[in-house]
């Protein structure tokens, strides 16, 4: 298989997102150009991307929505459920385990760790708050594979390298710091002035 | 000035925050090298990134700090101070909040908005949170940049459009919503479902 750049999985994800609903509406086929308007992109770029992973769909006719939907399904991992840990129960923390579409696509919190003796045992939606220390254990006892990290950014390499430790392979950080991992180990930073940045410069450059 | 990619934006403000702690620290110049392992990225293409908009640097003595310092802040419109609402102040509006490491990058929150009318009228770090109902007026008065949007999705479109017929010209949503503004406005989404997918991709395919 072809290197996929990260803005091809990006779209693949907003193209999932239109089958979907086009499944739950009962459409049997996709035009390229429904999905590139999801996806912000063009016909041709849809066509590029889906050609990277086989041959889809016929001229004229369009995309079998049934059979994209689960290939891209598929090609995501999103096949399977994915054992997700929360590191900091802090109002971000709070916001991210209270949004619950994460569960219907397969991203289960199983365990919410944080720092403040004040939370630890503390319930949240029917988990337990557990102590850092208890990390390390946990995330091993419940084959967690993925974490997300909203603690401060002097403690988040820390909080990461025990999670890695640990036997996590993704890491979903929200944290303001620049965190290394292992070859083996994906991250993804969440970076809210990053954001803002791309903001300044599109509202600047109009 | 050639068409900027996303990712090449990305890049930009990942080279400039080096460049802040290297102007910090007295470096008078930084290699390539340097910004390319910041960047995630090869000197190869920190030094195209760079020649899009004009040359810098000498070959051997690397670059300017401070040359490069000013003229990367100018290309992303970060000279100036932006003006900022925040609208909904739940759980993530709050954490946004207080994540006060914006006003130290030029985005200076100036009115917060929530439709929920217990909230409204209490304090946040000495701004009033203010009723759905002002968001028009106040973006107007105070002559609003740009919106951090952190409401349910089912609001997020009707609130856009109130923001973007008040003068804002940027958009920064978190709602799980796709979102429509008009040619003019810039619109970032962050979709935490979407980054969890990215993951989900990183992990499986390795």
């Amino acid at each position: 298989m072809k290197k996929i750049s990260e803005s091809a999985v990006r779209r693949l994800s907003l193209y999932l997102r239109l089958l979907q609903e086009a499944d739950a509406a009962g459409a049997e086929t996709i035009s390229s150009g429904e999905l590139a308007d999801r996806g912000g992109t063009t016909s041709a770029q849809v066509r590029k991307d889906l050609s990277l992973f086989g041959s889809f769909g016929k001229r004229g006719l369009g995309y079998s929505v049934q059979e994209l939907l689960e290939r891209i399904r598929s090609i995501l991992g999103l096949q399977r459920e994915w054992r997700v840990a929360l590191v900091g129960a802090g109002k971000l923390g709070s916001a991210l385990f209270s949004y619950r579409d994460f569960e219907a696509r397969g991203f289960d919190i199983r365990a919410v760790f944080d720092a403040d003796p004040r939370k630890v045992g503390t319930q949240w939606g029917g988990l337990t708050i557990r102590a850092d220390e208890e990390m390390v254990g946990t995330v091993r006892a419940l084959e967690i594979d993925m974490a997300i990290v909203a603690v401060p950014a002097d403690v988040a390499q820390h909080v990461v390298d025990r999670l890695v430790s640990a036997g996590v392979r993704g890491v979903l950080n929200f944290a303001p710091a620049r965190l290394k991992v292992p070859a083996g180990v994906a991250l993804k930073n969440v970076d809210v002035t990053l954001e803002l940045e791309g903001l300044s410069f599109a509202v600047s450059s109009r």
